[in-house]
């Protein structure tokens, strides 16, 4: 399919006079879409009820005129501050009580019964005015979900809404849901509903089973507010619906959000991201400071290619420095060419670039742009049209079912952070760490949700740290053609977070393997493996008659194998990960490789693009890639 | 005397159809003992003035039956929740004026009278039901006060009876508090007791003297709460009270708690401890991370054998992994029965594993008991089991008085901990230390409470830091017939925080050294001793006619002694303070030796234990030990 | 002129009966000048409207009869605890929301009406009783306005003062500040002043506009609080009044505060700033732990000299060790000296040791002072009797103005502060290190403020990291005869923190620099420079003609001349500094020098004074200079 290039532009932040020139500007840097709109409520409402639509029409009018298709965004990440009078008690409440004001975004709480009729009345008047619009040629809902850590909030609105969500999930049985969480522990039981609290401020950690049923249930809050303004648009408008999701926000289900709209986008930002996300160690984070971790905005792009149902974009594209980061360095020039592209390579429909010029004001005004606050080119725009040239030129990126699959589960992600057991650890790290494997040994990887239970054409399947994996995944996993791999913590919880006893975890089906105990470790002190590679910070003792493919050097059980699957009881560090790698990738039939520090690769269809995610130029077995190099090599 | 073993037991956990067979396994194992009952008060009162003792009946009956002897524990530590409707006021509040609220355990205010009435209230119904009960053996009062910070707390209930408490104190005169704090000092003059604030959210830090009494007042409410449980259960019952202290608590006084009690109880977390309340350094965390701190755990044996006068037990023994540390590895195998003996060659009478089988629900789910939670053996069940046995054929371990005593003061350790002068400086650490030297010179210690008087037997007394030292205290041990080592900071304060003036500290009884000039220094720039070692992070100017034991490179005095008495004035590193053990304990007439790394001694009236805590084995003038070994020796 | 020594006394804190002898000492000392009354506020008024002036009366008279001219201090930064039954929210509330108490110190905010009233009636009370008394010579308003960070209140007091504070910024124009502030940007836009909330508990950052305005607000309440004690004291009294700073606190406009008063004083604690204040290395604290920072106490004596135009002190100096610093240690013998002489050099008036006896009670009972707590001679003293001799042997310090200015720009540092962009970056440090390099090469400073717009005299000017200057100032800078630096950042905003477009920063007259991208950097990655040295942290791209000075070891330009005008886009480490001060020093005619480690000069008009801060022995061009050693050298 023919890939596409666009920006995000504010036209209320800039003179109406300019619109039109930088929409020309626009088109001839070979961009197609504009996205508007998110961020404008107090222009398009300045007062409550008084609806000021005209400025608006005439930049979606100027935009399409100039050939421009309009992405819209509605504007609930920002309700005006006349808002807040009308309902004083909407915001979100942070973990220590603290109320999360206005003055920023993202100042509303999901439960908010007031807010959310407020977001629907605006989406229902912007779907009106603009569901016809032929320049409009697709929607976002609302911005960044969970941002700033918005999804969970401790106001009461929430503890309310979180009551009649257990009375739901319980049956209205409060018996069922104290034998369920187990609350004869510590005198804990509940002689109805109002009686629960919710899991903060408690003396001591409160129960994991209490802290993990929030989680899902602040989710499910954030997948309903978003489908009602789906519905609302979907009565006006026949264009796709999209959302433009962040780099590691975990804390709501993005797969069943994604259900209700067409298309997935995210927010890419490599360098932003580095310090604080990646989990990279300070070497890696001065050797990729100016490129980014070659692996994290892929596994994201996998990851959205599967949330979208195969219809993903990126939304915002870094062109520059960014402002919010710790330390905001300047991209290696050629990455934001390379970024692009590699993008289009995982599958991406459309990539744009944030934002059309730097902003002279406000929060993000050190936050590059195409331009220059003073309307100069700045370094990012002669990339973008590097790339809409190539794109012009260069064949078509045709997408195609990758061998491998990680299983990704966004409740297993919310049970790891309830319970660590060893600090730090996290189920996205452990995700991470095992798509590096793969992308270390040159694999093209798929991302599936926790409830595919189709697996047809997959040769390799990681599942790891799913701890609680439902009895039809794993009779489905076992049924598949390919090589599976589990654990650490595979099925170690059922669904309210017991542990099962009859029999211990995993209880896969057709390979026997029990977890008959379980350690965290200090991170200094890895457990070595006898081949090389270690264990390190999660250690579990094994049990059965499995084969034993991986033990430490005194000689325990780390990973076993019957038939296709595997279990792995260890988090590996990255020589462990690569020997196990080896062993399955192998026996799943895989043409593993060796890629260069900093090069990955990724097959489409008809092709294989390589890129150079690092500072120095590297010879692989297709040629010299310089520094943020790219290649296409037809297979 | 015979020592015996038992465990902790839920039998509100678990269907009541294996009560017998949990039991006989008890028996099986060779335990004498099963605490029950002291998190069950939603399952005796499920609802206000709803009594359901039946269940607690038969659990008792069952588990006498199979000839085990019932600890019961009043249930006081988890308030069910609807004793926060009766009273919404009961929490504590923290340091930040949060509320900690329901939904874990400890969550209640010692000085909310009406909780206090309610905790009579169960107390009296259980003592009343079971006081005559043939098999409720011994009682323990609630569990782990303090733990999880719960002595302090910062609420209106607790200000009130601040009030009251101070105004006791001064004896209504206001004045005589002002001039006893110095509240004329920055215009902090108070002119009611009813004006007084507690100690927190003040602009930088309150006066010392404030926060000193607050503690005592904090201390003191404990103590009241736990005695109003004492006096309803002898009234009822004859068995003996006990009550489970925990490890480097230290926010109220166990000594004076303990007078209202029998025995004194403690529970024994090696690898949970050793992360964060051991003072271990990385390496040394990494090099005992599966045994645990050679010294913490005997530490609070001897503590704990003050605390009871004589009479005390371990009873809550760690046998696995436990699930609230940051990091949580599996002990060494022989650890446990290692951590066993090692509590009866301190004396202890008997030693509980917590707990009888894994739970698999709620927050301790990953705690390791003698049995899995698949009711499997755990790995912990055989070496308990070769304890029982070798009790049954071993001589019975005889308890004497050692030669060296350590005084211990909880009200030094509020002082420290009001101003440690220096970053991090805590009196308990300079105790550990202290202790610490004393087992690497291979000697048996008593730890003795601060207002011990008679010290007849000793060779060696150590009190260092006491920042308040009463007369008679100075002149008993002046008069006794031992060596005795004070400092640093020993009678450097009054009763009321003050510094004494005429004379200058410490003002010893026949010991001329006078504390001129104070100063801390960084961790990092220790000041080297001439003979070797060095002071670190605090040191003293000494002047005097005493005797110089001990100088700097540069010639000053560190350590002054007349007579059988010296004072320190140094916070000495490991080297140096075997320097100065090295110098007393042979005038003290010791017999000194150099223990390996990692191994240590205990000698009871009739032998000495040799104990190896390092992973390796280690040669001994007894033997050679392996890791997690043991040798008794006959004297 | 003739340089005079003094103390800070608090006759209320020891019995009337030795305060004769404690004058007689002080005099016997050699000292003239004894500061009282400041934190006296309930002895002077222990019940509302109560008044007590005969304790204050004598001690005056006992102070000035030996010969003693008292600095008497208003006590409002001690209001008694009645005051807040009077005014229950007259308290300062923290970022987090917290209200901060009574129970210490600076317990008010400056926006309280009620307060401010308060303030003004007992200065007039005390200035009408002792506005005519001939021992009193000096006033002293409050006690270190902003220290424990006080300035900064998110009270609702403060929230109407500011709303008060825009309405007049603004003319009362609320789309004037929507247009200013950008609050467009995620519909921040107000529709009213009412409507604005304080930049605090929003989700994510507030508006950095915003932040600067509260800041600027908040500084102007300092300085209206101050002035309205000023007014009140000039109407009863000839006398000077002074205020005492302390060290590296920006909060306020002290420029602004000091046009008000004759006299400026700051409190100097060369060790207790050491470990947090100075921005050391862990070696350089280890270095300088007994002796302090070599430049830091120099930077605040040329602030506050221009901050008092002329005239300053000392008004507290440390004696020994303090007690509110991480660690404290004793000063190296010598350096109370050399600190007293130091401040002479840099032309203070007068230097007062703080405190004259160490308080056995309260707080501060750990801070060293002339005297220990039993009245024996603590080792400080000794230093002062030697400064006090050398005083009257030795020749006049005569002052002079310096060849080299730095401009101080307190504004500049909340910009800095509202937004550093790289972590930890800080406008105060960025001149500090400025200072040093200039000291490391031998030259003497004068600081002027932002608005100085006269340069007549000086040969090199240091304007570095202004991010915003007025146009005039730019053009002022262009005309004096001075070398001038500029950058990083300098004039990178306009007066409402906003990116200036036309041109871009920095716009500067007469040098054709522009900065096109910024970016900020790890600080383990810095940039080397071609000829030594590197950019760290902060890296500006520059355009424009002007003559590249310094480059990348890339070859990228670093700094920019033109004419005189010099612009450097980066933070350059010291060994850059030292390059670049080279470069440009040379340029201006100076005749530079390279000081050895921890030895710094200052010249006055007649001599040229050498202090050694280093530990060690040193050989300089004028003689080897023990540890805390100094030299006066005759031009």
């Amino acid at each position: 399919m023919k890939r596409t290039l666009g920006t995000c532009y504010y036209p209320e932040h800039w003179p109406e006079e300019i619109w039109a020139q930088d929409a020309a500007r626009m088109k001839e840097a070979g961009l197609t879409w504009v996205r508007i709109g998110e961020f404008s409520w107090s222009k398009i409402e300045p007062n409550p009820g008084e609806l000021q639509w005209d400025w608006l029409d005439r930049a979606i009018e100027t935009l399409g005129a100039q050939g421009l298709q309009v992405v819209l965004g509605t504007p609930t990440a920002t309700p005006p501050r006349w808002m807040a009078d009308r309902h004083p008690d909407m915001f979100a409440v942070d973990a220590q009580g603290q109320v999360r004001g206005f003055g920023s975004r993202r100042h509303y709480c999901f439960s908010h019964k007031g807010y959310f009729a407020e977001s629907q009345r605006i989406t229902r008047l912007m779907a009106e005015r603009y569901g016809g619009n032929p320049y409009v040629a697709a929607w976002q809902t609302d911005n960044e979900y969970g941002c700033h850590d918005t999804t969970i909030s401790y106001s009461d609105a929430a503890k309310v809404a979180f009551h009649d969500w257990l009375f739901e999930t319980f049956d209205g049985d409060i018996n069922a849901l104290n034998a369920a969480w187990g609350n004869v522990f510590w005198s804990m039981e509940y002689r109805s509903f109002s009686e629960i609290g919710l899991p903060n401020l408690t003396v001591t950690e409160p129960n994991p089973a209490h802290v993990l049923a929030f989680k899902r249930f602040s989710s499910d809050q954030v997948v309903a507010f978003n489908r009602a303004q789906v519905d609302i648009i979907k009565a006006c408008s026949t264009a796709p619906i999209s959302h433009n999701y962040m780099g590691r926000i975990t804390d709501f289900d993005h797969f069943k959000l994604g259900e209700d709209l067409e298309i997935a986008t995210w927010d890419s930002y490599p360098l932003g991201f580095l310090e604080d996300r990646v989990g990279a160690t300070p070497e890696e984070q001065r050797a990729y400071a100016r490129q980014g971790d070659p692996d994290f905005q892929a596994l994201h792009h996998d990851l959205y290619r599967a949330v979208g149902r195969g219809r993903w974009w990126v939304m915002e594209q870094q062109p520059g420095p960014v402002n919010w980061a710790p330390y905001n360095p300047a991209p290696l020039p050629g990455m934001v060419r390379l970024w692009t592209w590699e993008a289009f390579a995982h599958g991406a429909e459309a990539v744009c670039y944030f934002r059309w010029r730097q902003a002279p004001f406000a929060q993000e005004q050190m936050h590059a742009g195409l331009l220059r606050p003073d309307s100069e080119d700045a370094p990012a725009i002669e990339e973008a049209r590097d790339v809409a040239s190539e794109l012009e030129d260069a064949p078509e990126v045709q997408s195609a079912q990758a061998q491998v699959a990680i299983l990704f589960d966004y409740d297993a992600d919310w049970a790891w952070s309830t319970q660590p057991h060893g600090a730090g650890l996290s189920y996205f790290q452990l995700i991470l760490d095992h798509y590096k494997a793969l992308r270390r040994a040159g694999l093209t990887i798929d991302i599936l949700p926790a409830k595919a239970r189709d697996f047809a054409g997959y040769r390799l399947i990681l599942a790891p740290g799913m701890m609680h994996m439902p009895a039809d995944l794993k009779a489905s996993l076992e049924q598949s053609d390919a090589e599976v791999l589990y654990g650490p913590r595979s099925g170690a919880r059922d669904d309210h977070f017991n542990i099962p006893t009859n029999p211990l975890p995993p209880a896969l089906v057709g390979l026997d393997v029990t977890v008959s105990r379980v350690e965290s470790l200090r991170p200094d002190m890895p457990v070595a493996l006898r081949n090389g590679g270690a264990v390190h910070c999660y250690l579990e003792v094994l049990e059965g008659d499995a084969e034993v493919i991986l033990v430490t050097a005194q000689g325990a059980p780390v990973a076993m194998r019957m038939g296709r699957q595997t279990y792995c009881g260890g988090w590996l560090d990255a020589d462990g990960l690569d020997q196990l790698i080896t062993i399955i990738g192998t026996a799943a039939g895989l043409a593993l490789r060796k890629m260069p520090e900093g090069v990955r690769t990724r097959r489409t269809a008809t092709e294989e693009f390589w890129f150079n995610h690092s500072a120095e130029p590297v010879q692989t077995e297709v040629g010299l890639l310089p520094p943020a190099g790219m290649i296409r090599c037809k297979l």
